[in-house]
């Protein structure tokens, strides 16, 4: 069989580092980080020291300035980020956090990369439960995808296709915290919270879903928070 | 009605000029082009130039760093890019000018563009004639694609979806060139030539392809080649 190895995109926040965290017990995993343009790099520090901690094969960062297109608060200066209102009400409808199509580039890219490195998988840490507002976490889409990448690669057309693994798509944040805190995920270093202050602001839906995923659970949450 | 928008993926090259004149007839346009690390960048201001020539209602240039990814000799530069054999030889493999997954990643991004304007068309001047090699310039490709998108942004799901345009993808290099010259396409502007020279080279499969065009086209090739 010889090495086999998996591509694992890998945001900084706790989802992404738990699917590192469950993909680097059977494949060699090469993280892949998007720097998008969004308003803060605090993500980007989170993701370097995620993949240095699971001893990732290779970690690249790559420059997409989704900013250039807007059409989110996560990406544009003139939108505000919109506070949670409540955790129940989250997932009712599209949130203004929403970046156009970033799902199906990330994956785009992440295919591009698992050809580049001979992986057979291709790991994201999406999913539907928590935030089934974002159209691109959901099981068509990412059948839809898979059914494109392997009729629009190399690998596809040629070798075997590289399958989408998302093992996180169906549990929800407690769930999925369980599941790191068994796998041992060193959540102190996962950056969750839209914006980029010295502490988490605990207020937005990012943080919002978090804590009570934590709460949930029965963890402690390691990450500081404002006030 | 209002105003009908679409999205043109511009790269500088004929065949998506040729694209950007088709939709200009009928539509706003907005195009987008990738800075996506290649070479050089007589593309680039190719299609700053020829976006102008067309009133193109906005054009953007969004750098997405594949270099960072490697896998083609147009990224890397550890891979020299492949003479052309013959003309007939062209098509036959995936040559090393295939960059992994580049039209599934300029695709998701030019639908990500075409919500944030509310543009109903996203055109890419994708053919399959002459480069069969390249599996993402496959009509199967582009109508898996069109299912992923719909299922996996938020006009698909919540709107009316975005509806990719491939009015080149049966074409033969001639016969886009004879609908260019109809359409009064600049072909002094466009740049084919997959090395940045003063003039193109004249040898590489892209300028072997344009040239081979113009001549089955019996119309002259306003670009200046090397001796």
């Amino acid at each position: 069989m010889g090495i086999q190895r998996a591509v694992v995109l890998l945001s900084g926040g706790l989802d992404s580092a738990t699917c590192l965290a469950l993909a680097s017990k059977d494949y060699e995993v090469h993280a892949l980080t998007f720097d998008y343009g969004s308003k803060h790099s605090r993500e980007i520090d989170a993701a370097k020291a995620i993949a240095a901690h699971f001893d990732a094969k290779s970690h690249r960062i790559l420059k997409v300035d989704l900013a250039v297109i807007g059409g989110s608060s996560l990406t544009e200066d003139t939108i505000p980020i919109k506070k949670a209102g409540s955790v129940d009400e989250i997932g009712q409808t599209i949130p203004n956090t929403y970046v156009p199509a970033r799902n199906m580039t990330f994956l785009s890219l992440g295919m591009a990369l698992a050809e580049v490195v001979g992986a057979s998988k291709l790991f994201i840490g999406a999913n539907s439960v928590d935030y089934s507002g974002y159209p691109d976490c959901r099981s068509e889409f990412i059948e839809a995808f898979q059914r494109a990448a392997e009729l629009g690669t190399k690998t596809g057309v040629k070798g075997q296709p590289i399958k989408i693994e998302t093992p996180l798509l169906k549990l929800s944040k407690a769930q999925i915290i369980a599941k790191g805190s068994e796998l041992g995920v060193p959540f102190h270093l996962t950056w969750t919270c839209y914006k980029g202050g010295e502490k988490a602001c605990g207020k937005c839906e990012a943080c919002q879903l978090r804590l009570a995923g934590f709460r949930e659970a029965g963890i402690d949450d390691p990450v500081r928070y404002e006030n």
